[in-house]
């Protein structure tokens, strides 16, 4: 089926394409809920996915909260959802460092609690979370105080992100040898009614300007997620669907891993957007076009209750 | 000439080199000092030039001082120097603002208290500096309290840079009509003993992803910078030094605009940085080799008190 890609999945395409997989990974934000409003039908959609006996997994960039937390928060939408389904950046930059990295030491975090919680929960020790306001003169900046024990510096979403947090992450970064790390690179966080705030790629930028080092990205489009859901829920991709809002990242990493891929446009991107990437001659713009396309997921409830 | 670039600059060629030229460009830090250090024998290297009957000005990307406070320091260390051969970003993109781009309106700026000085001596009120920390959730971030007056962002260095602050320049560069400004995009601020902090182009990076936008610059390697010292004071461009420690804005600003370049090898680059690009086939970083280049600007002081 060459040349039928980006095609829309509604009617009779629906049951076809559902019939072919056994697992669907969707992102979160911009998916099934935007800022703390679910899009509606989606906790019916997910709920009706599972009761047909397809596995559902999570599978989001934001690092902004533990799995035990993501699924306290779909569980007050509605959502039928286990922890263990949860896969995160928070919790699976944690994976990264404890079983890529094998590493040893304390990390430098710009990031959140939970991120913090997820590290502490693989034995990693932090410092950096909460607010680090400046004081003093640039010599000051310059000569801060570092903890001898930090061997990497993390950065995922942080709302204290400062300008002594890039400074504090700069100097420590001139030591060649201190892990770079990152939950992810995703520009803007979308929310409810088509407002959104910056996204963690802000973040990294700064910190990989000051550091003059790219740091690695643990979240979409790597495909490190989908061989943490892999390796701890037995994946066949070959039977399996990803659906997310963003070209770059969700559409990209199903492609990377030989997923199928749907786009949903409850969030970043847009049809024109796909449609640009299938219309440009670039290989690389080619893996950001998706399979199929709905308006949203809640599209496919009509063949799940039917 | 041509292929005897990046030449060392001593001996008799100095003598041939100022004889050359009326009017010699200074960018500061890394060159004339690192953080509060004068570079040993700069201030010598200056008077004598004056003395020699040379115009010297001052160009600097760096917007954390006022003209009136760039010449305090300078006087401080002994240098023979008007406010008025001062052009640092603070007072050029004032400049920029009123006669570039004929702004009418007020700022929000992330940036010093220079930078706001500056503006408001050109009778551009300004919102936004000092701290201005996170309260709240995503949705108050995206709701966030706008001044319908604000017309343009503007982003130069900030030491109270933070996440609310990238969040509340992204709400107001949601409308396209709003300007963006930056003053320079240097990504590290030189100090002494080789140490040092996160420039002004790690913010600006920040900003720009977020707005999904591109500043326009108004520092080095823009040629605006010449331009303003031009118009205020009469440059003959074919007989202008510009002498500097970044190859990607100082030397790249002197070749764009006809200048002779001399690298000096007290702040951020190499002389193997310059090499590499002179060995290069790219046309584009042909740019970033210097005429000649010197240990110290002090080396000129053996010809200078002869």
């Amino acid at each position: 089926m060459a040349g039928s890609k980006c095609t829309r999945l509604n009617g009779a395409l629906i049951k076809q394409v559902l019939d072919s997989v056994d697992s669907v990974l969707f992102d979160c934000d911009g998916v099934i809920w935007r800022g703390d409003s679910a899009v509606p039908g989606a906790a019916e959609v997910i709920n009706l996915l599972k009761k047909h006996g397809k596995n559902v997994y999570f599978v989001t960039n934001n690092s902004s909260k533990t799995r035990k937390l993501y699924a306290q928060k779909m569980g007050r939408m509605g959502f039928n959802v286990k922890e263990e389904d949860v896969f995160g950046t928070a919790y699976c930059t944690a994976m990264y460092l404890k079983t890529v990295a094998n590493f040893k030491g304390k990390v430098y975090l710009i990031g959140s609690n939970a991120l913090k919680q997820e590290l502490e929960d693989v034995g990693i020790q932090q410092t950096g979370v909460g607010p680090d306001h400046i004081s003093g003169a640039q010599s000051d900046w310059a000569n801060v105080s570092l903890d001898a024990e930090v061997k990497a510096v993390v950065v995922g979403f942080d709302e204290h992100f400062s300008y002594m947090k890039v400074n504090r992450a700069m100097q420590y970064l001139n030591d060649p040898s201190c892990l770079f790390v990152a939950t992810n690179t995703d520009t803007r966080l979308p929310l409810e009614g088509g407002k959104a705030v910056p996204g963690t790629g802000c973040l990294v930028t700064a910190v990989e300007m000051a550091a003059q080092r790219q740091a690695q990205k643990v979240g979409k489009p790597n495909g490190f997620m989908v061989d943490c859901v892999a390796s701890q829920c037995g994946l066949d991709r070959s039977r399996c669907m990803m659906v997310g809002d963003r070209l770059d990242t969700d559409i990209m990493l199903g492609t990377n891993c030989g997923l199928k891929t749907v786009l949903t446009l409850t969030g970043v991107n847009t049809l024109a957007d796909a449609q640009a990437h299938q219309g440009s001659g670039c290989p690389e713009r080619q893996k950001m076009v998706p399979d199929y396309y709905v308006e949203s997921i809640a599209d496919l409830l009509p063949f799940l209750q039917g």
